[in-house]
């Protein structure tokens, strides 16, 4: 059985991650066969995980401890996989993710420091098997880089320390992903420009599309 | 450091289980240290877990699968356990829970047979540590009376079969519990009345409370 192509797109905050998702959506557009592809978020991407999505970045109420957190995300993704990527892969489409686990193992994992990697990866394979994407493109930024991109007016000696941390740990989840599974991923320099990204981008995903 | 009590309280459908809780809560209404019992319910309890509680049982637009469901019940669990039942516990508290993970084992886990009840219970012991209560009263009907005290308009022997085939392996999913932890549990044969039930519920709140 034919079975689709799975792509994700991963990286810290401030790495053009989401221009280049949108640039590539642009592009498949233009293609004849633009119903072949689908384009999924997480968290959200269903009814459902919208509203998980809305208690996790949008309710100021009562703001989830770090664990119910995890469990949110690992809520919102598994009802996705098996509502819309799974259907989807299976149909023969290529699915490109925006995020999928490797940001889990960074953000819930390495950042918050709550649970150890392996155990989210285990948790991982509990939730979706052995379903991983075929192909991950990593915009990397070095922490230092991405911090300073998104406070811009703070000088770089000055900056608030825990936020950097933070940067710096997300980034460290990132390359414990890329050492773990090497051949999966495809490592991009978000230091090049938007366009030189973009071509980059569009050569690989064109490449891995002829040779499926 | 002193420590409260935590009583949950477990039982099938039809065991009569909230009528038994509202009755000890009424009791403790009652008592002049009222202010040192804490009642809470799952899923729910927070502002965010009745949230969640809410996409489990009244949200139709978009069910959540069967594992999306479990990790839900957690993420709702979680919070209550650090926002609500361990500041209690550590004040010196008495907490009774309406259910608590015995009930993830028999439903998520036997019942929808998701994961096996080994796979529960790893996650459990993720997500709480090793929190237990200290007591729990089960409320044991045999499938069969807890599925007729439901459907009283149906013949037993016309039975909608998947209905009691539910009821009876939550019922052994209480029992693998019953059985893995002995020493926690007071079980109450359920098709006793409920006064009777009560009187059981009392002498063993008050023994508990003074062997303490």
């Amino acid at each position: 059985m034919k079975q689709g192509l799975f792509i994700s797109f991963e990286g810290g905050e401030a790495s053009g991650k989401t221009t280049q998702i949108q640039m590539l959506k642009d592009y498949v557009e233009s293609l004849k066969n633009k119903d072949d592809f689908v384009f999924v978020k997480e968290p959200g991407g269903t009814i459902l995980g919208e509203k998980i999505r809305n208690l996790l970045m949008h309710d100021e109420s009562d703001p989830p401890v770090a664990k119910a957190e995890l469990f949110l995300y690992c809520a919102s993704r598994v009802h996705l996989v098996e509502k819309v990527i799974l259907p989807a892969l299976k149909s023969g489409k290529t699915v490109i993710a925006d995020r999928f686990f490797d940001s889990t193992v960074a953000y819930q994992g390495m950042a918050r420091n709550i649970f150890s990697s392996d155990e989210i990866l285990k948790l991982t394979k509990m939730l979706i098997g052995d379903l991983k994407p075929d192909l991950t493109f990593y915009l990397k930024v070095s922490p230092e880089i991405a911090f300073k991109r998104k406070n811009p007016n703070i000088a770089l000696d000055r900056i608030e320390k825990e936020g950097l941390k933070f940067h710096k740990k997300v980034s460290k989840g990132f390359d414990f992903m890329t050492k773990l599974d090497k051949d999966r991923f495809f490592i991009i320099d978000a230091t090049k420009t938007i366009d030189e990204i973009h071509e980059i981008v569009i050569k690989k995903f064109k490449e891995i599309h002829n040779t499926q």
